[in-house]
């Protein structure tokens, strides 16, 4: 089959889906706070979830639904205001009356009714409110770019504007069609993090194909962004393939795995950007290490530096908080082979200061996003990590949110 | 021998040690950032430092030269404003001459004579003003309150106000007493950093009995206490006993190990309380758990979220938080045997909500020290972890350090 280059945009309206959103009274703010989205018979599933040991019930339902039902999903219901997590047997219960009361609804199968949660843990789901509100978002289905932007804004909680990309590819005689919709902001960390993130194509695809094309696209996006470095007990990502475009994933897989990690690379930026309080987005270029591993490791542990992070929020480059992250990171890292450049100048050479002007550095830390690289001189292995910078509006955000 | 119970107050004077401080100009406000200590002849030292792989200039040449003497040390050089760390080998060159010219100043072997720096990370240390103001600093030495004040003083960077502690314990027909001076403020964790602690004793001991008391001591102590994660380049503790006061450690080793803990314990305590922008400090009892290492892996994940340090900035009993960082800690735990208690109050109680007055909880959290109880319910051991919220007032003041 020949394919053709991909076409990125916000929206594309993969063929099967319907979406729509309502103000269900979770959020005490009136905003709207429930989304739904409906797919064609024969929707095909993978997901991926929190590595937390403290998992939302939300996730254990739906991780028991995709079992049960062998990757098959019909339809997904999403409530923000509220992460049902640490709610205990009740908690699992709410859940799975949603997913029962909606399939009743729409006639599905409630284990093809997966379900997510987003926002503060361990107090109840005000499951009536939701219950109650499954009629109106069912009659308000829309396979249209208003129902699409209508559910990026239910899912979501402190993050400042909705999250979403597109990609198309033409294929054969038809034309492919990916949509990621995500909320992010706060906590956002490696292994997923109060992040929900959902990606529709209609792409024909068994569940097991879109697994693999699903973990590799999260290995190099999702999994290597952090803002604050706590993963959540919520995160989610959730790949639906409708069919309804008549290509096989198979027959297609390079243009589909090429649009997909577009799509990824682009809601993970968006992600970052959107963070808590957050200045200045750094892309973090861990490079000479001896795997990958490694390389995220020391990438991590820079990332996570309150003393880093507040030196960037201040434009500050104070390359000697950096190699002191790098020297704590446990990777056996010999200070002597490293070497550290903000911006297109090296500030730190085999571990020592190296002449640079102050105010260009400052220049390149006060843009938008910044670029840091740190050399290891170890091997031959590279990450570029997603990061950002610590401001004191993420404090005032976050010192004041369940109370 | 008999002992009898021990006295603490601020300042002792221990019996072979004269204290002094100066202005050598390596701080730009020009206060007070030279200090120095001469200890009697054979006065013995044990020494710990940071496990950081990135380590400054002094802790190379103190270790070598530690290790040279065979435990000797008559004397201790400390600057503030300056590192001397990522400076390569002038760095090494310059921590060496201060060395050289205080011991030919004062009559010791360089290698008696031990250095300290702490202050900003890759800039050149200043060596000629230290060297010209040795001669100062030996002239005004005192072993008076007024000399060890001025020497606490001195070694201070974003501290607000010198650490002292003192103990004293009745031996046979002598006293023993027991000086701590540190410094600390930000970048505080476990395996010390940019901590400097010098602790002195008249007591007499072999540098092997000292280096018992001290690890025994710190473990309980400053590898328990957190303000940000970031383990510093230059985090020194150093133990000296000029054995003036006749008794040898053997004959009063329990006396002397309950002095050192109480001396070590009431340094922790008002570094962490002095932590760069804390307002509260909360001691973290992680309880049941398989072994204290497993219970430091979970207070330090929990003293290290930054979400969880936000909430306690606005004492904000968001448990949920503190449960989702133990569920990311890396220990096996099940959230379904986990407890969470703020102040008096259960606030979770195997791993779901449990009621109760928030307004309580949030008086608790608004005490300058409160204290949260984790009950993983795993095993037998627990852990006191000291820690702090994290305020805008700490994003401000590491955002604008170096520029």
């Amino acid at each position: 089959m020949k394919t053709r280059g991909r076409l990125t945009k916000k929206i594309v309206l993969p063929a099967g889906f319907s979406f729509s959103a309502a103000c269900a009274g979770i959020k005490a703010s009136g905003r709207p706070d429930l989304a739904l989205v409906e797919a064609a018979p024969g929707t095909t599933a993978a997901a991926m979830f929190t590595k937390n040991r403290v998992v939302a019930a939300p996730l254990e339902v739906g991780r028991a639904a995709l079992s049960e039902s062998r990757g098959r999903v019909r339809a997904l219901i999403v409530n923000s205001g509220n992460a049902n997590c640490a709610t205990g047997t009740p908690g699992i219960l709410a859940a799975q009356k949603v997913c029962r009361e909606l399939g009743q609804l729409l006639h599905v199968p409630t284990s093809q009714v997966f379900p997510s949660s987003t926002g503060i843990i361990g107090v109840p789901l005000p499951v009536n409110k939701v219950v109650a509100c499954l009629a109106e978002l069912s009659a308000k289905r829309a396979a249209t770019e208003q129902g699409i932007g209508n559910f990026a804004h239910a899912i979501m909680t402190t993050d400042t504007r909705p999250k979403l990309a597109g990609a198309t590819f033409r294929a054969g005689n038809s034309t492919v069609k990916l949509q990621g919709i995500a909320k992010g902001a706060g906590m956002i960390h490696p292994q997923l993090a109060t992040m929900l993130v959902y990606l529709f194509t209609d792409v024909a695809a068994a569940p097991a194909e879109l697994r693999r094309a699903l973990q590799k696209g999260c290995d190099q996006t999702f999994n290597c962004i952090s803002i604050d470095g706590d993963t959540s007990t919520n995160d989610t990502v959730l790949l639906l393939a409708s069919g309804q475009s008549g290509i096989p994933l198979k027959k297609a897989w390079e243009p589909f795995s090429a649009a997909l990690l577009g799509v990824c690379q682009s809601l993970a930026g968006q992600i970052i950007a959107d963070g808590e309080g957050v200045q200045h987005v750094v892309r973090l270029h861990v490079e000479q290490a001896r795997s990958g591993e490694e390389a995220r490791q020391v990438a991590r542990t820079v990332a996570h530096s309150l003393l880093v992070k507040t030196a960037w929020a201040g434009a500050d480059p104070n390359w000697g908080r950096i190699l002191a992250a790098v020297g704590r990171s446990g990777v056996a890292i010999d200070p002597a082979r490293v070497s550290i450049f903000i911006g297109d100048q090296m500030v730190c050479r085999d571990g020592v200061a190296h002449e640079f002007s102050e105010k260009r550095a400052h220049n390149a830390l006060s843009q938008p996003t910044s670029e840091i690289r740190i050399r290891l001189g170890r091997g031959h292995d590279s990450v570029v990590f997603l990061t950002t910078d610590l401001t004191a509006e993420y404090v005032r955000i976050n010192a004041d949110y369940s109370t």
